[in-house]
């Protein structure tokens, strides 16, 4: 039997009373309110409700969860997070033996507030390919495809192998993209890699990062809002060939990095 | 290809940044997000999306737009309308030989504003058998049992014979029903008949007639919040032995009326 709860009461009837003023204020009619039944009928049916949600809400949601607290700001989880497996160093993200994109060197590094390197921190990575698929959400690629975790060395260090993620659009075939349409928004992402950063003792942190001089940032903008400065780096070029061979990948490659720091356990 | 809609532009977004509002003023966390989430993807996938926008919103959204109006008052249509056909007089709603409930002769009366009765108004109505289901939305109850659609004779004037509705829980097993725990409501509509009114140079009336000493509504009231005062009737009893037999109820029967005046075409 399901319980009263103060909190979901509290919230959910607020939200609620707030639609009605707001369909008062509007002076919505019977009529429009149908079509809009009809409209999150359709949506629920897609299987799209999630997708929707996460649009819309995650990355207000995300920021007024976190932004006040110290440490390496967050990003939005996003709907495309499932369980990894941790793959071997040195590190290569899954990937098919033609994936198409840039080969991308990643090298991060993570510290508490004060700078100490944190080891063995898990760091678990995901990002879409360069047609904008997921794996595990699309039937094209393989199974975690783009997907692992790793482990930070003692020096707070991990390296990585992968594709330089491209922009992408959300699904928008179904009643979501067709929404975007309605309401004169598109649907495209700026390229991000998505990471989930947990050691005991810590914060966990779910964030991106994005890429300087990206055409969706410099342009129409995030559809989801969550892209913040302190998130965007700059690509590099190298071209070690020890590095290339340790990682497979050909000279020269494109290089990336950055330095996250965790806050102690709330 | 869907087209950019200024109205769906306004309403929405205005509705989907209050929604922000709201959750930043609630301090809404991730987590609680993330559970909102889920819920709403479950209750998506149990096909009562229509169902839960019906029970939280059409009752403000049908005072909006018709409450300012002259004329009967209207009511809300509910997730159980559809498409019934035309019976012929005398009028008995079709039912089963041993449907439940008390047998009643309800005896309507149509007219202008201005008193005038309007003949050929096409009296379309539906209502729950004693066991709270609708036909057509549940497997027991055949096809159309208590759905049909009457016309007033030349003095704006309609019977039937039914069975007196009884109050009933909306579907409460499903994610709408857990949702109505959570915040401490029940799922209880008082006992109602529906109508729809149409005939051509007149507004459509949707309303509901609802009944003195209804438990619900002299209780913990309707989750749907539909009643309005003058739409709330008396029983009486009669015990016309050809108003029987014409209409093959049992001595004494009990009976109801009421009197709807509608506006002209806006």
């Amino acid at each position: 039997m399901t319980e009263q709860n103060d909190r979901v009461t509290k919230v959910a009837v607020d939200i609620i009373e707030t639609i009605k003023d707001r369909l008062a204020a509007h002076d919505v009619n019977h009529q429009e309110f149908m079509a809009a039944v009809q409209f999150m009928g359709k949506l629920a049916g897609s299987g799209e409700m999630p997708l929707f949600m996460m649009v819309f809400f995650e990355a207000a949601v995300e920021r007024i969860t976190f932004d006040h607290k110290p440490g390496t700001k967050g990003a939005v989880q996003g709907p495309y997070f499932k369980e990894h497996s941790k793959i071997d160093p040195p590190y290569r993200l899954p990937m098919r033996e033609d994936e198409p994109g840039d080969p991308i060197i990643f090298s991060g590094k993570i510290t508490d507030l004060d700078g100490n390197p944190l080891a063995g921190v898990s760091v678990d990575t995901w990002h879409s390919g360069n047609d904008g698929t997921y794996s595990g959400f699309n039937p094209v690629p393989p199974e975690d495809n783009l997907r692992g975790i790793m482990e930070t060395d003692e020096n707070g260090e991990f390296r990585f192998a992968s594709i330089r993620p491209a922009p992408y659009q959300i699904p928008h075939a179904g009643p979501t993209g067709q929404f975007l349409l309605m309401i004169g928004r598109h649907a495209w992402r700026p390229a991000h890699f998505h990471f989930k950063l947990n050691k005991e003792g810590y914060d966990p942190l779910t964030t991106q990062i994005y890429f300087e001089g990206d055409a969706i940032i410099e342009g129409q903008g995030d559809i989801v809002g969550g892209v913040k400065d302190e998130l965007i780096i700059s690509i590099g070029e190298g071209s070690d060939p020890e590095i290339a061979s340790t990682y497979g990948v050909p000279v020269p490659y494109q290089t990336a990095e950055y330095s996250w720091r965790l806050r102690p356990s709330s």
